[in-house]
């Protein structure tokens, strides 16, 4: 994409409440706009990131037998109400509404009660098990504190992942899996060491949750690490008992700041006998469904991995599987322009998806400075300079090394260096 | 994809409520599920519909210079009051519910008001224009009637595009190559020759705005038509003064059942005004931005296709960029499973995107039920009987032609009958 086509400008100026590393930055760079604390437009760029993250998880969950659907936003009381979940007592984040009819309707900020709920016209029998569904949808939460960007939305994207499974055994190892399928995600996202699977509360239906706890300085959660065994405890369930589940001394804990960024939850056959969702087994006994859920906050992501790895000069996206664009080929050509135009026709036709700063009027300075903030994992610069040598200049954002590569030559240096 | 992994099951059943057409199959195929009224779940096959028809519109849309963003579903009562459109008797569509904080917040119904307001931070001098955006959205609209399934939703997926020009003349100029660039969507969908540019109310604004008309029986909207001159123009201006502007007779004009499936406005330098959205020409002079706004229904449009197309036995999708695969393969083996395994994997391989009924327990009678119920548009069937001969049985889900096609012939045949 020629940078000239993109409308969104880059600024210095955020507004003084936005304290959020992620929100700066994304704000500054023209990722995002802001509607009020918590809901963020996505422009261009922001969009871009998003439909990367997706798709890495789409391709994770694809391989584990999800099947990709979209619930509703608007959600119906009385389904809730099952449940005891519509309650704002019991509930403190529901957005509500009224129909022009006069029932009240909820904006979902999850969607276990509908999905039990829809799931029920499809399952009757054993044969007709497992199933695994998961959508990514707009949640909207009405958050009390909506102060770190990205990190804590009150409309935020989210994938959800939905487990129905015959029994205990199943269910387990479908978990288990998703675990795995978990650990690959962020893996490929670039935080894979840096994330851990963290024991946390598991509620009214099963003794241990597991969430899934980034390091980084400025998250809101803190968990209990330990690095040698791979541990990680979530503080609300730090006590004696889970000391001695895990066999772990509280003193070979070591406590860091982490961000949330996926917990799944086994609900075991509750909610299902809540909510009427049972099959038939072998021998024609009504049994209540296995279920698990398992949630990913996408546009989270987004602002952990900014939160996380950004300098001081701005964004450093971690790898081309999520960075906007492969490349960022900036030229200071003031004559010659075809040369910088040849490059960029060059680079698509070799497959990379390249942001190309063509824009005439904008100096080196200010060129390399929104490079910086961009955060694209590479840039190539061409330059009057750069073409007397036949070469172009290769940037790491993040390491900030330069070398200079002869043109001839680029294609082969970039297959290994990209 | 194999069908024994689509957890969606056909049923005869349909809520008593559900009278229209669209809905009745979409539900019976498993192609939706109802939330509440004018508020529908896309399940696995509604969601691959949507998507391939996003697709069609997108790369449109990217043609004449679009560019994809996202805005947030949550909009500022402050920004709205600016155009006089919070106010529920100047729009009584608003979904609205109150921030824990205490602030009023609405559901967007409609995006011009963010759309400009975000745009100001990126638009100060005329190099800035023009810049054309637009997003695929959930759209949140208060109905009173929602009664007409996928025709007229509560909640709903819009295509809405916004243009940002200097003046009149560039505005004029994209506006009819917005025409141009609808025109290929619906011709895409399959709805061309029965969709018509029609002349409709232009508001406040301006004289006309204009609509994309479908002819079907069951459509909310009349329009009248002269098919001639290929003009069309909606009940709502159809008086003495439009037709003597546009040269027409009453007496040659048609009255025809429609829906409507696109529509796209001008809003002059009005909006722009009213929210403070100018640019700094060369000479100097802070000057209003023109404002256009294009939208497509895109849940509605495939609710106008089942609508449209559909027989007593099904929906009939009309071709293979709209339809969730492009061929149905039907196994009625009951040994020797693995030469339809075979034929899966070949299709796939040579780029078709099949839905494979491997079902062993389902009978034929059934298996062809629901073939036709889900209505992709060409089936391949094989069986014991076909093998015999060494082919499949082709048939055109539309004209229920049947042929006889050698499986060694069956690539070369593929290529021009699909």
């Amino acid at each position: 994409m020629r940078q000239s086509q993109l409308f969104t400008k880059t600024t210095k100026d955020v507004a003084k409440e936005e304290v959020s590393k992620n929100a700066q930055f994304l704000l500054r760079a023209g990722y995002i706009h802001k509607e009020m604390a918590g809901a963020y437009d996505l422009l261009p760029l922001g969009l871009m990131v998003v439909e990367k993250i997706k798709e890495i998880v789409r391709q994770e969950m694809n391989k584990i037998g999800g099947v990709e659907l979209i619930m509703t936003a608007l959600q119906r009381k009385e389904l809730w109400e099952k449940t005891d979940r519509w309650d704002d007592n019991m509930v403190d984040v529901w957005f509500k509404s009224e129909l022009v009819s006069g029932n009240e309707v909820g904006f979902g900020w999850s969607h276990e009660e509908p999905m039990c709920d829809m799931i029920k016209n499809h399952i009757s029998s054993y044969r007709d098990l497992p199933v695994y569904v998961y959508q990514f949808q707009t949640k909207m939460r009405n958050e009390k504190r909506a102060k770190s960007g990205l990190m804590r939305g009150r409309e935020f994207v989210m994938k959800d992942m939905y487990s129905f499974n015959l029994g205990k055994e199943d269910h387990t190892e479908f978990y288990n899996g998703a675990i795995e399928a978990y650990k690959k995600v962020f893996d490929r996202v670039g935080l894979g060491d840096d994330t851990y699977v963290t024991f946390a509360s598991g509620g009214a239906f099963t003794e241990f949750s597991h969430e899934f706890q980034t390091v980084v300085e400025t998250g809101e959660d803190t968990i209990y690490l330990n690095q040698d065994k791979s541990i990680a405890i979530n503080e609300e369930v730090l006590n004696d008992k889970t000391l001695q589940e895990l066999g772990i001394a509280r003193n070979d804990l070591q406590e860091v700041k982490t961000a949330e960024v996926g917990n799944i939850f086994n609900f075991g056959t509750a909610k299902s006998e809540q909510l009427g969702l049972y099959y038939t087994d072998e021998a024609g006994t009504k049994t209540p469904v296995w279920l698990g859920s398992y949630g990913i906050g996408i546009t989270r992501l987004m602002g952990v991995l900014v939160e996380k790895f950004a300098d001081d000069r701005g964004i450093v996206w971690t790898n081309r599987e999520v960075a906007p664009f492969d490349l960022h080929l900036v030229s200071l050509l003031r004559e010659n322009i075809k040369a910088a135009d040849e490059l960029y026709e060059k680079l698509g036709v070799a497959g990379y998806d390249v942001l190309y700063d063509d824009r005439p009027d904008a100096r080196a300075g200010q060129k390399f400075a929104d490079s910086d903030l961009i955060g694209i994992p590479f840039r190539i610069v061409v330059s009057e300079k750069t073409l007397d040598q036949d070469s172009v200049e290769f940037v790491n954002r993040k390491t900030k090394e330069t070398e200079l590569v002869s043109i001839k030559k680029l294609e082969a240096y970039l297959t290994t260096h990209v």
